[in-house]
């Protein structure tokens, strides 16, 4: 994530990654603000066995799409809501990728769905994984009931 | 694909899909005209040997949404432009997923990407695809002139 | 609706309903977390005696066009307010409806119109409710004061 | 319709409800322009036999909401496009209508499907309308290829 | 006014009028729930020795140009800041009339400066209220401060 | 007009004050180009003989407001479609005017609207204006046919 | 600024051109409410000794485009957050200058961000300056933590 | 500039900038395709002499910024008109920096502005520089006829 102010949202990410028993990193990584370090960890995620990145920032975002042009690492980005344009900017600035360098783009603050976005590729060829995916939909669809109260 | 109509651009995705030697499978299937075939596609989509799936379409833009609510494989969504709003619609009906079902949307018209993100997530557990992106990826590089003409 | 928190709002609707004495039933089934769910209910609508089916959702708000596709019925559906994009998304999401599956799309949050236009849609062939829908509307227009206060 | 220069997008209107065997009146009724003729139709539509009304207008489109103020039958906008805001501002203008004075509002241009959402309410008490309709779905499914070409 | 709900901000309104010394009258006169109180008003406005008609509503918000369609007084309207969409529907809706029926359109909730392009309209043939117009505008310049504090 | 590329669309304000018989005078009067002079034009324009000044520019659309801020004449803003964001940025610059400094906004591209609210205005105190007007706005309606063709 | 409700904004500005010891003056300047005020300011801006101008302004945010007409200085824009419109209206209202009059603009409400741009176009000639900013830029850097707590 | 496409757009910046006999370097840097170009070019700027760097790009630009996150020279960016959404997404990309890194945006193609805004930057130090800016914008100023034909 782009900065300690996103982390209450992409906390959202590491419950999803928990309950699944996804193994997972955490990192503070500022395009902007901390472009080498953003370079290093971005050229050597692979080499240190990531298997996806997921990328949460805001405003002009270009966090997702850096990393997603050093790597060749599935990159899935989390647009934040942002305060004054409620993360449209955020939501434009990831999705809008020009042709050659992609990151599938989950909704304004979609970090619960990157970890089961993350899941799904993950469990391609990770059974446990993908099994662990595949009952926690089951127990979703379960939990919603058929009328309000 | 949601039409007929949509070919055009998602034959971009068609092309990096060879380019990269990633076998697929284009078929039209909509989800508001055909809704029938669309879940019979989306729940038998892993046991036909399906890995990922690309969806792609437009305006109230629902294939993508709806078909990862019927499976646990990675599902990507290319928000076609339209004629009115340019797309717009079709981004923030695919980006826009509730929490517990993710889609990784693309760019508006960004099947090329598509192609691309698809072949990083087999990538993660098939070499020689993997071989393929990078060898892509590194050619792109190469032909980015430094002077423009 | 496609949640237990759309609920606050379709309430509304269900208000309108009990005034214009409209039998209804309020079920949740989400296009996306129950699809099969919502398969069955669109599915068997017209056979259950429905005669119009309001359908409430917010952000990729697919509920309503996916059970539009599954029935002949008149669909209305009610884009629900989202936190960060304020009910856009669900408004583009429901109106933009592509050529051959209509739904009819209210007010963002619009659940007490929904309602009324239901009315509007069984007062073709019911008298009773028709002469209550008109009964209400007078005295809505009665009920407007000539200053403000 | 609101002007001469809509005919162009209402005849898709006309089509379907030819096609449906709907019986129908082409009027250009002015909200702006002839706002007394939009009064005495709206105000005796329902005496005329009108079933349904649709009504389809672009920019500040106030039509179809003048309609509904003025009659309890069911009113379906068709937001035009604009030249300038593409027809987003006709959403608007549309779709936000007031509590109490409902529309429903179909897409940008979406003529085609106001009449099969004309025909939906028209088919809860004529079953011939209803069959038809019925039919032309089918068919309207079956239509769909399975694979571009 | 459309409703009684608009009158906090219409206030605004009343305020500059009184500063002024502009005569008015405050009414509640909605488009929809009231369309012939809105027709006599408007129709009889010029009649009844209005010089200038402010019109204040929100969302759809078809009452300025309604009463533009009739009568020839500059009209002039307030789109109402909305709940959902900040009013971007409420200015869609007023500022982009059609050719022929033209309303003045003042910022969202704007309603003290139609009270002053009020007076600019009016000081054009009453001398008194441009001189009211003129001291205001030279108390208004003399008040801003040069520094911040 | 803020520069000779308007006068295509100013043109349609030229052709109804002349229809309806009003003085005017077209000038070329920049904002930022040529910001001496709008001041210039501004601070005399009441002098000079105007009771409206029309002021149509596009993009960051400065003219109406600033000549607004010279002048207590009512000054009516005709923002004008953009290449890019087809008058959402003229409109927004145009319309959302701060306290204490009024303009009227017209339509994107409204000019010709412009001059018709010029004409309310003027109708106010010159009787043969108003007569004009009137007479104008009476062939328009009867313009309007029943039918398309 | 525009208006002393800009002040807890633009204080944001001051607190970096305090850090980067960049010598400055507040002051409050409004387009429209003090017209003449600004023109003097603008025209005697580099006589007076300033070398950037930052100029924050909401809604039809006119300020930062009119000094840029009156001077050759650097101009930079900030647009301030509106309470309807987020400062879309103020983003497009100054990023959007004609051909000929450029500013550059900063994010919604960034006024630190706009004295860190005033120190890099200082830095150009002022080294002691130069260095500062160097050094803040470090110290971001390093503040940043590489995990999140 | 981001790719060889967006030249036709950045030319009007050298234009400009051959006018007022700025030296200039032009060069295709991708912040995507090209990253590692992109961080090389940024580092070194400075000290290769570079006193302004003005940055072209479109969609999710992120050229611009990057660039800002690795070098303190000023950095501008020209947010390029994109098909899809007319570079209101590349618009939000560049403007809407996060505090600590700006950027100074111009208008959507606006790369002719960019060159006018260096040329002031760079004036403060050169005085060459500046007094042929003068003078192009005396002759602007005086290029704007007075009327139009």
């Amino acid at each position: 994530m782009g900065s300690q102010s996103d982390y209450p949202i992409m906390k959202d990410c590491e419950k999803i990654l928990k309950i699944l028993k996804i193994k997972y990193q955490v990192l503070i990584v500022s395009a902007h603000r901390t472009p080498k370090r953003m370079f290093q960890f971005a050229e050597s995620a692979e080499k240190n066995g990531f298997g996806v990145v997921i990328a949460g920032a805001g405003g002009a975002a270009h966090l997702a799409g850096m990393i997603a042009s050093l790597t060749t690492l599935p990159v899935l980005g989390v647009p934040m809501e942002t305060k004054k344009l409620k993360g449209l900017d955020s939501l434009l600035s990831m999705a809008q990728m020009p042709k050659g360098v992609p990151i599938g783009c989950l909704a304004i603050d979609g970090a619960f769905n990157a970890g089961l976005l993350a899941a799904s590729i993950i469990g391609n060829f990770d059974h446990k994984i993908k099994s662990n995916l595949e009952k926690w939909r089951r127990l979703q669809t379960q939990s919603i009931k058929k009328k309000p109260k």
